[in-house]
């Protein structure tokens, strides 16, 4: 299957990339942007196992390393393929 | 309005920092994890502008700042708040 992980900066959080981003596409020309927020789009295939929970896995393996709990979301969204 | 972008490594394009992640979760024992690419989520706020087509102007951010086209993807997502 595969899994679409999301991970975006928190909403009371600074972001100083999406700001840079949004400079220089206002700098472009771009005035009508009004805010960025960069964050990351990870996308893994997995195997299916017996007697696990791909979620519950994917949900670890977000706090354990693809995100930083303290100053960033996560959303999962599974697929079979 | 809203919109978001996803941008990721082309298919045929190497992703060393996928790679490394790949890696790194099947250390932690998610061996489940066969294959994981890294791309980035963008979310932009955008002001309303007459006479602008909004999807055309996100094209165009795509190609001359958010992407390099000549190795990542993108696809653009709109809503309306």
């Amino acid at each position: 299957m595969t899994a679409n992980v999301y991970i975006t900066p928190k909403q009371d959080i600074l972001d100083p990339q999406g700001k840079a981003v949004g400079n220089a596409l206002r700098d472009l020309g771009y005035n009508e942007v009004t805010d960025v927020r960069v964050g990351r789009y990870i996308i893994l295939k997995i195997d299916s196992v017996d007697d696990q929970d791909p979620r519950q896995r994917l949900e670890e393996m977000c706090k354990r390393l693809l995100a930083n709990i303290n100053v960033e979301s996560y959303k999962i969204e599974i697929m079979e393929d």
